[in-house]
Order: C-alpha cells, then structure tokens, then sequence
C-alpha cells in the first residue's frame, strides 16, 4: 500500500493528478505513433493528423478557430509569449511600450513585465485591488495611455481565489482598442471560458492544472492580434512557437479540458458546497482565522484563509504530518520566506500576512475530508500559537 | 495489423520512438505521483525527489553537478535560453551586442540570433562552412571581437551530418574568454559529450532525440555562466526556467540519456557500419547522386545525399509510397519550398540544391532495411527525372 492511500490532497491548484482517461488518450503517441508533426511521410501525418484533432478538441470547447490556438510547453510559457509577443510587436512597429496590470498577478505575468521593463524600456501600471482582491474597471481606465499597447489581467487568483470582472474589462479594453491577455490558468473546469463575452484577446492555460499532463500549456490567440514569437526556431505553431510539438501532450490537454467542460456545471456544483462546508467548519472552529479572497466572486474549488500570528508554512507542514495535503500560497513561491506581495496588495494586517492557507478542492475530494480537515486545523493553529508565544 | 508494421522508419534525426523502458520509467508520474515539485507536502516532496534523481542521473553521465542542469520545455526552449540569456546578461551588465555562429545552426539558432539583432541591436557574424559543411577555427577567430559575447556552433548538423571541431573550437573560446554555446540536439547516443574537452559552456539537448519523450529538453549551464531568463515566472530550476517542471518529462529525459549512453559505443558502431553500407549502395546504384556533409566526421547514424536535377521532397513522397520514412532536410523546414540555406552555405551546385535526401538510422534499422532502400532509390530518382525531363 502506498503512504498516499490515506492522505487527502487538497493542493488542486498548485496541480492535478492526471485522469486515467487523458493517460490513456496519450499513450499511443509515445513508442507507437511517434512521428514528427512536421514529418511529410506516414509517421509525421498521424502525428499532424493527431495534433489537428488535438487542436480542433480545443477550438471546439473554446469555440473558436483552429488558427487561433498555440500549444506552448506550460502556462508560463503561454503568458511570456502573449505578453513578450505584443511588447516585441509594437516595439518593431513603433507602436508604444506602456502596460498596464494589477498587483495581484502571478510571477509568470508580473516577472515578465518586470523583465520588459527593466531590459527593454518598458514602463508598467500595476493597477490595486480592494480587500477582496478584486480589480476596479474605473482604476484599469485611469491606467491606459495613449502608448499603451497591453492589458493583462488574471481571470482568477491562484493564491486567494478571487475571480476578476472580465466582461468589464474586456469591453473596456475593447472600447480602448487594447489587446487584452488574461492568464486563465485556474480556470478550467472551474469558470465558464467565454471569450467572446470577455473580449479576451490572448488566454494563457496549462493543462496540469486541469487533470491533464505537465509540460503543456496553450495560449488563444484572437485572429489578427500582432504577435512577435517570444521563442524563436522552426516554423511550428504558424510561426509562433518553435520546437517539435509535444503531440501526445497536446492530445493530453485537449482531451483533459474536454472532459473537465463536459462535467464543469455539476462537479463545481459539488465541490462548492464542499468548499462551503470547509469554510464555514475552518472559520466557526478557529479563533482569529478569516477568508481572504472575496467570499462569493471565488473559484468553486478554492478556499484560502489568514490566521493571526501563525506562519502558514508551520500549518502546512503540521497539516502534512496529519496526512493532508495543503499550501500556504502560490506552489510557484514555495519556500520564500517573504509575506505573499499578492497578501499585501490586498491590505491584510501585518500580523495575519505570513498566516495564509489554501485549501483546494477537486474530483477526490469528499465531504470526510474537509470534515477532516475542519477538525484537525484548530488544534495545530492552536498548538502553533502556544509554542511560538502568538 | 497496423499499417507501420511493415514500415521502414528512417527519419531517426526527426524523432525517435519512446524507449519502452523510458515510458516505464515515467508512468507513475502522471495520476500516481503527481506531486508539483514546489510543494512542501508529501505529494510535492515525492515530486522532487524524483526530479533531482533525474537531474542526478544526468549529471553522472555528463560528468557536471547538478546546480549546472536546467530542464527546459524543448532542445529549441534550451538555445533560446542558452543564446537569449548570455545576450540579456550581457546587454543589461554592458558588455557588448556581438554574437558569433555559423551559417548552417538549426533555426532555433539562426532566428534566435536573427531576432536579437532585428529587435534588440544586437551584430551578429556567420562564419562560412567549407564544402563539407566544416567551419574553420580560423575563421571564427577572425569573427571574435572586442564585443563579441558569445560563440554558438552546433555540435553535428541535422541536415547533412558533420561534426565540428568542437574541441579546436571550445580552446579558442575559452583562451578568448568568450562564452561558448553549442547545439547538440543531434548528438546523444552518437557522440560522446565530453563537456570539458570541449569547453562547452552551454549545451542544448531534446530528449525525444534520443528515444526519450517529446516535450522536455535541457540546457548545461557551466557554473559561473552569466544568463539572462528566456523565459520569465517562478523560481523554478534556481530562477533559470519557469514553470511548474514536468517531472515525469525529466525522468524520461534521464533515463531515455542514460540509456543510449550505455549502449553508445556498441549501437555506434553497428549503425555506422548499416549507415556506410547504404551510402555505397546508394551512390554505386544512382547516377548524378553524391554524399553531403563531411565523408568520416559525421554522425554515425547519419546518411545525406543530393540527386541532381531531382526534388527531394518527390524522392521522399515516393519512398513513403515505398513504405520508407525519408526526410529532404530539417522535419523543422519541411514544407518550406525554398533549397535549403544549409546546403547552399555549403557551396552545392544549383542543380542539386533542390535534391537532397536525408536517411537517419536507430535502434530498429536492420541490414534488410538499409538494402531495400538501396534497391528502390534508383528507380525512384530514374523515373523523377523522367517525368519532370530532369
């Protein structure tokens, strides 16, 4: 029997297991169907032949075109090249090197435009966020100058949970003529992916976070957005992104976020109450613990929290010691010491900023569980604060 | 039965299928340990556990330490990173915008330092390649300069097959103080990469090149080597790669390198004896047909020819008819009308630009198959110039 058998894995958002059916969807392209997409003879062709209906999987969930989607080696990936592509295009066009974001991004949107403009000359607007850690369309407004070429805005945050008002501003960066990119990467199976209603123009996902492989991602890129390769190589991807395409993890993506948009409605449904159970057991049980992330406007599977005087770390670990999976933030920051910037943004006291837990839920997740977990957290948090005189 | 049973794969320097034992080893990695390798809980902890012994594994067989291994998403991800970060490092510390390559990289070069030089001031010098498609140490010493940053030659060409003089090359940098890149995609399981000798600084590899998985790479980083991130995000493999790592990728990475490095030696010398064995044969059997690339220094696997007055590209759709997997060039260029720059930097008469053909033996190749494309090319090439009055 494997140590995991009893262990409750509630990190869904820093990754999934990868559904048994998305393995086996992948696993003739690895000794059997091997070919080189690029290959004109028969290996090569059902490797295309693959990669095409990897791709029109995608299209047709997204509802958009077969042109319009890159595969990409991660949602990092994804976000610098939607993000270095239009900095790099309207710097070879002369168009402008203004950006605006928020506060609250991950490092894979808020280190590239930190990269942009400490190199390239960029100037960047990191618009704030309110306690909820929710984005004013009016603040994003005031951002955008003339020479802005870029806005770019997370869907939902990885950390807290709380999910933007994309329609808003998708429509003002429309009414703007500025290309929008979201980073969606918490949001398959999570959120509906409308892009027309959002008026997305570059979305930036990654296929682990949603029950498929490591190793890729994918950005939408909206017809006509100018786009300047980040990578630079062979042809692939309509000159977009180079390299040999990953054609089994293409195929893995695409049937993973197939299959998490044909269950989406009822699966948030119950992992939302779950999620609710949680909250509610976490917040009655613990003294001084609170929600941090906006309380309705969050993802389904997302339950975050603060509590006073008590390093999330130590409740991880401690957690971990009681067979539960959890995170004190984003997996990407694992292991800095420093207080979450995106916790700050969001103005927490002082002494609740280094307190955070995420708990996030998935397919595995059943009611014992966040029972388990409502009972078992009071008494580490409790223990904590004695021993470290909290 | 399916239809490759009977099918002839020799396009080894497109893509290699998945060692059996590479898939083994990669399989818990998917809904077993799916641990992000970020996370500090049990399922995190497993996850990089599992990442440094495969970053173990290739250090032991490069004979460099772990801190010098950074996996990436593709051998074009790891130029890109190798060439982008010595350029960024660089421009930000002052310290010149000269690149010296060759006129015959992989486009994973060749665009990367194209693109730094159109977008970001960059100069960059090609030397030539004799008729052999060798460059000549002297020459790239005429190339270094006062600003000169970096030195990228790839290792052994894809199309045609040379090596380098790698060695000869790798002394003048390192007694120029010159960092030293080198694309050497093409070279696991055929050339021993002794990393020292060499005096490589920085070193490309694509795991699905050598029966390893499509998707991961790797670039060696030589301790002190001031790079730039390509890519931008989390912390990930010490700040030098963004994005959550694919675990089960850098295993299959490992294991698949490990594996044709045992074998090296033996497989070599086998292949190299099928590989001369089918050059005779093609050459005694096709009129106008001749050799690219160097006769001896060449990669072991590796077989290139021109046919004159022909189109490769018709020479490989027939050989598919034949059920043989051919290649006209790069599976990176395929596609693309225009003769091939490597073969025309290589000084090829203008008659036999167009046709080049390009056969790459592994692990499946045969005497039967090697003697059966030597029996159906001539007719093949005989009646191309027939019917398109060659």
């Amino acid at each position: 029997m494997e140590i995991s058998d009893n262990y409750i894995y509630l990190d869904h958002s820093a990754t999934t297991p990868v559904d048994p059916c998305v393995v086996e969807a992948m696993a003739p392209y690895g000794s059997e169907h091997f070919g080189n997409s690029e290959s004109s003879h028969l290996f090569g062709r059902e490797a295309a032949n693959a990669l095409e209906e990897a791709r029109q999987t995608v299209a047709d969930v997204l509802g958009c075109r077969l042109s319009e989607i890159v595969f990409t080696g991660s949602g990092t990936e994804a976000d610098n090249l939607a993000i270095r592509g239009v900095a790099w295009a309207a710097m070879r066009d002369g168009r402008g090197r203004h950006i605006v974001t928020t506060s609250i991004e991950h490092p894979a949107v808020g280190h590239t435009v930190d990269q942009l403009r400490d190199l390239f000359g960029f100037e960047v607007t990191r618009a704030p966020v309110d306690e909820y850690g929710q984005v004013n369309v009016d603040d994003l407004a005031q951002a955008i100058r003339p020479d802005t070429v870029l806005v770019s805005v997370m869907m939902a945050n990885n950390e807290f949970g709380t999910v933007q008002p994309m329609v808003k501003i998708g429509r003002l960066c429309r009414e703007r003529g500025i290309v929008f990119h979201t980073d969606a990467v918490q949001a398959p199976g999570r959120l509906p992916l409308e892009l027309d209603d959002m008026h997305v123009d570059l979305m930036a996902l990654s296929a682990h976070k949603f029950y498929g492989p490591k190793g890729v991602g994918l950005l939408y890129v909206r017809r006509d957005t100018q786009l300047a390769p980040a990578l630079t190589g062979g042809g692939h991807e309509r000159e977009r992104r180079p390299g040999t395409v990953n054609v089994g993890g293409a195929v893995g993506l695409a049937t993973a976020l197939r299959l998490v948009e044909e269950d989406r409605v009822a699966e948030c449904a119950r992992v939302r109450r779950l999620r609710d159970r949680l909250i509610e057991g976490v917040l009655a049980s613990t003294p001084d613990s609170r929600l941090t992330g906006h309380p309705r406007q969050r993802l389904c599977h997302h339950a975050s929290f603060a509590f006073k005087g008590v390093e999330g770390e130590s409740v991880v670990l401690n957690l971990d010691l009681a067979g539960i999976a959890a995170s004190s933030g984003s997996a990407c920051a694992e292991g800095e010491p420093e207080p979450s910037t995106v916790l700050k943004a969001m103005g927490l006291p002082r002494d609740w900023l280094l307190g955070s837990l995420r708990l996030t839920l998935g397919r595995s997740t059943g009611e014992a569980d966040v029972d388990r977990v409502a009972a078992v957290l009071p008494g580490i948090v409790r223990e904590l604060r004695a021993c470290c005189g909290g």
